[in-house]
């Protein structure tokens, strides 16, 4: 909504919950209900295929339907109200068999399940992109010797490979957690008014199969309008994501203050400028990383919030939930993106790690230096390095 | 952005911190700035003249300018970079003027300070009419005998006119701390590159007083680039209402269950509907009140986790708090205009207020129904009603 | 700390967070490093069975260790020096093979694993206790009819045992969740210095197995210092058991309320009594739930903002974590317990249940009554319920 | 609680946040009542005087009162009984006297003011410390040229006063702030059983004045049972001052790096070591303020979710907040105290600075040197700084 939310996100993300998406993701919903419940048998079929076929996005007013949303309550009520109207138009026997058995929070949830589908699509790419320049990065730095640093005081020597792992392990562990909750999270629901399912005369199961196989979503054998815990263990895992990005954010501004000078985002035009200050060249990409790790905590925060829906729907906390969900979503691929970006085209200084080093053993006893700061140290790191790039790589191929 | 977003907020301030706004305040900070260059003698008055003929958003193409900032990092570079194309067409001498001793910094904090103007304009009417409907049913209802609840269970006798003084107090209150805080937290921001205002030959404090005037704003005596305090405690000013608020709406929420029947939101056509069930009317300002309230809390937490700016300017932290903002900020007028709107229209059934009382009388053991739950326990609260009715409204008058 | 923060916990959870357990479990840490380190032969058997001998909690002034944490920036600090005087009155030669090769963050990540799995231990059993009590209400009340309410207003009617499996079933995915997120959580932390592990002459990984066996935690391939996702996830599902945790308590307490009367707490003397109204009987255990449910996303929050540690070691970040994670578990402990007692002995009035929808069939048309709210609808919720809680009995044997 | 909550903290706050402080508090507020209503004519003075005789805190078991008050939901339950139990062996005749008109809200809520006056005397004395040591810092170091950074780039030159001068004015306006807001927040509570005092016969304001005279605390003209604007006001405060104080600490944490070099915090023995490392020192103190900044808005996050109070007494929400409150406070005390200790023995490097200035010379255009880089652009901070020291201190003054 805000020049700036966009700002730190994507157009591609932002896209993708945008509301003509919502909309068309709410109709696929609608036209796989109405599909699905005439092979049932529980509608006609020629009533199906008419709402079927006018469940196309162009034939509604997405904006009216989101200024009507605020009176009703529910931006399924305007929605539904227009898709009979429509459907009207062609087959007036149809319109009964609209939404059938079905309530507003199925086609909503249904419809946010199917966009964040695309949201994952969009994330995993580059989440992807991150890895395997991560994976790169560490072989090829396996053993350049870096110094470690520990409560932001140097601590001992290291390799910027071995840096590189503790960078990707969380990110591969994040690519399998991911697909992992998503296949639970992302579900048809479908519940009818209260969870029962009443009208469906026991064909629920049935219909929610087809309609899972149709929008390629998991069929759950009971509704989840009040168990969000699948849904929200989705939103944890990004949000852990983008903590695990925003370390890499924090690491790569540090290591590119202009005292440390080890590592400098890629250079682009019209990249990190100043409106002010022509010889400015700002690392953008650990900024997204590193403010998204700022805000994702507290959306997840306000997720988690909404927990205790009051009975079987809740007043609040599930809209408060709804309008939450799309900010995690962007945000995480905000970052993502950027650091995928800044990662395939890092410049890393491999002599300004060393002079920093030089300059530490200039600066301590003889023995300390020995002792802590030998640029031998790295070979232990490097052996790690390679090992650890080894075993992620086959994390990695487990997802293919 | 997300439609859950604006289903929870209001049209109003959506606009009010919409990109074209955005844009418009930025170019009201470049031609004040201009205008206000040119009286101190730093600029010519011809090329001020022209700046400000030019910064009108129409000339601008918004979207593009939104596109070209993610690359940039900051929707200041296209801006500045556009409004000088644009000057240049009329007067290519003043190109060198534009944005003269200025930061990016300075035009986005400034314009977000304009755009919340407005959005505090809005808040403030619809928190006065929440206020003076709580008077009105404060008063008729001062001796309304009501159960007083504790811990979800019935406790006393109280009088439903003391609840909405309960409810109205807070809400007096942050009208006047409103004011407060805004009058500290909508300043000019002017510092230049880095906060000294090296440019401009000392003449910064004459030029920040004469933007102040064209703006609006408060003049401080110092640039606040990192200095977040009464910026961010305008936010809490926000959170602290939505939270009372959110006190109102559940209660609301539970004085209108069927089985309490106590109070019922204003009825509306088309308000509170339900796709799957005809009977139902569900209280939609209670739900938009309390979903607020669960989420203002974060929205407030991830701001002032970005107060540890780094040096003079962020990189993350500011940017963050940029985009967390104007949430807080729709999100509140949802609340109280949500609040406003069902506290006007308020149906108070006070039989079923008494017949409460009566079917808990006929339960408990006499003595504890004389001591306890005596209707003329609402004498008490009466007295105290009407007192601070008459205190709270002197506290209102107070802000006129 | 607070006498509040205790009192929506449990003894036990506190105590197996407190400082004398801390200290104890950082001993067992040193004791097993010791150990682990002579069977690989990195020190001598009879310095590591001295320092095994030493590391007996008794023998440590617990609060001193506390009070010279302050200064020293670090816990392990002022324990590794007392250490060290223990050992060397034993055996002097022992002394310089004391916390050989480690670092403080070794000791206190492995300590809190240490004590988070008897944590874990108290959380899973009550957990079970819950589950269980659910099953029995679920199967008993299957067809027991009750309103279904929707955004607080009678939707239609559902069964009571639909309502319990909406309960159990994010419950018994959170058991195995949380077994398979603490298989992953719960590991020895050795990197030493900077995660190289540099002086330990490639042993490294043998002393990693060895202690694992002896700690009974998990053994990681490389340190996971500064790579918190496993870690954190583990946090992530406690967040998540105690918001559906939440929605338990928040719906007994809405049940409870005296119109509504379908639920009451179990009654036991002493139990939610009042100060000043001998009449009233709190719903304890529902106000414990809800309240974790409104702390515990918070915490999750204040987590996952650590992230971004610096480095090879943060400063501050991971100190935060550390301070912030205990709260999370005990408060966790503290809303699994109430709900497992509250829900064991959870007294269920059917004729309530039944009485309100009477009440409700009095005041809608008859049309409406006939589709909406006769108590047949029960029959669908029964026939899901039972093929629910036979399906989770399922998954709940799974973790046995 | 934990051992980690400690070492972030300081043993003073925590004490003072103690249980037996607590309990003391409590007793306080019996005592005073009492009086308060013998002074009134509502209870006998004699009974008054063996109730105010027999609350001290060495006549109570603090644990055993902290152990019951889990089974009662209320902390203030088994003192009362304790305290009837007390009083009855020396006036049986005055027990009945005590906790008259009163209910646990009253005891908890203004034993919670009481404990925090005496939080917010620390907090504030260390936050004069800390405005004083930066006074001194800001005049020594006006002109002391040192690169300013935006976005963790150089940018500029500024002086070091500046930079001291942005990290004090916060925390001036912070002790103004918090004076405020802890007068109207540090209350008498005083409503009985659900806020009508309707026990007192028209005599609660005179009871409420005269408590609130022995208390110090202040005297509102109806109680504020769930009214928490004003309370919670006030932790606003303290979260806007810990994110200020981080600030700094964060600062301070980057230049005290070894390659920026340009402070270091004081030096003491014992202080920021390290187990494994001996030459390490690490900035403790900076350590503090930036794990204080991570925890503190998220503190505040809990504390107004719990806003919405249902009814006249909130079921979870009023028991969290007590629960969340002492962790604010004693997080803050931490913070300040930290900064207090680091800011009076900071060592500052002015060689360094200036060597940092040099070396961006020698790499930038000399044109951009000129423009941006030169130690005479310190000239302008100078002025800013002594102009604004000057400000604040009058500022400063207006608190004595």
């Amino acid at each position: 909504m805000s020049i700036f939310e966009g700002f730190l996100s994507t157009p591609e993300a932002i896209e993708a919950f945008g509301d003509a998406q919502f909309v068309a993701a709410m109709l696929r919903f609608e036209s796989a209900l109405a599909r699905a419940q005439a092979r049932a048998g529980l509608i006609p079929e020629a009533a199906a295929q008419t709402i079927a076929d006018t469940c196309k996005v162009d034939l509604f007013d997405v904006p009216q339907i989101v200024r009507d949303s605020g009176r009703a309550g529910s931006v399924a009520i305007p929605l539904v109200a227009k898709l009979k109207e429509n459907v009207a138009l062609f087959n007036a026997s149809a319109v009964q068999h609209v939404h059938f058995g079905s309530t507003s929070q199925d086609v909503i949830d249904t419809a946010m399940a199917l966009v964040s589908k695309q949201g994952l699509r969009l994330i995993e790419a580059d989440l992807i992109r991150a890895i395997d320049a991560l994976f790169t990065l560490a072989e090829k730095h396996a053993a350049t010797p870096i110094l470690a640093r520990t409560l932001m005081q140097p601590a001992s020597v290291t390799s910027f490979g071995l840096k590189c792992v503790n960078w990707v392990a969380p990110l591969v562990r994040s690519l399998l957690r991911l697909r992992a909750a998503s296949s639970a999270a992302l579900a048809v629901q479908l519940g009818g008014a209260v969870g029962t399912l009443s009208t469906l005369n026991g064909a629920g199961a049935q219909v929610v199969q087809s309609m899972s196989e149709e929008l390629g979503l998991a069929a759950h054998s009971s509704a989840w309008h009040t168990q969000r815990d699948q849904w929200l263990a989705l939103a944890c895992e990004l949000a852990l994501m983008v903590g695990s990005l925003g370390k890499i954010g924090q690491d790569i501004a540090l290591m590119g203050q202009f005292e440390v000078g080890e590592l400098a985002e890629p250079t682009e035009a019209g990249r990190g400028g100043s409106t002010a200050m022509p010889h400015k060249r700002n690392p953008v990409a650990s900024m997204t990383a590193k403010a998204a790790a700022q805000r994702a905590p507290q959306r997840l925060a306000a997720l988690l919030a909404t927990m205790p829906h009051e009975h079987e729907r809740a007043l609040g906390a599930w809209q408060a939930e709804l309008a939450e969900w799309p900010g995690l979503m962007v945000t995480a691929h905000g970052s993502v993106r950027a650091m995928a970006t800044a990662l395939e085209g890092l410049q890393v200084f491999e002599a300004r790690m060393r002079g920093n080093i030089d300059n530490l053993v200039a600066q301590v006893p003889e023995q300390t230096a020995q002792e802590w700061f030998s640029v031998d140290l790295a070979q232990n790191a490097a052996r790690i390095t390679l090992a650890q790039v080894k075993e992620l790589k086959g994390l990695r191929a487990s997802y293919e």
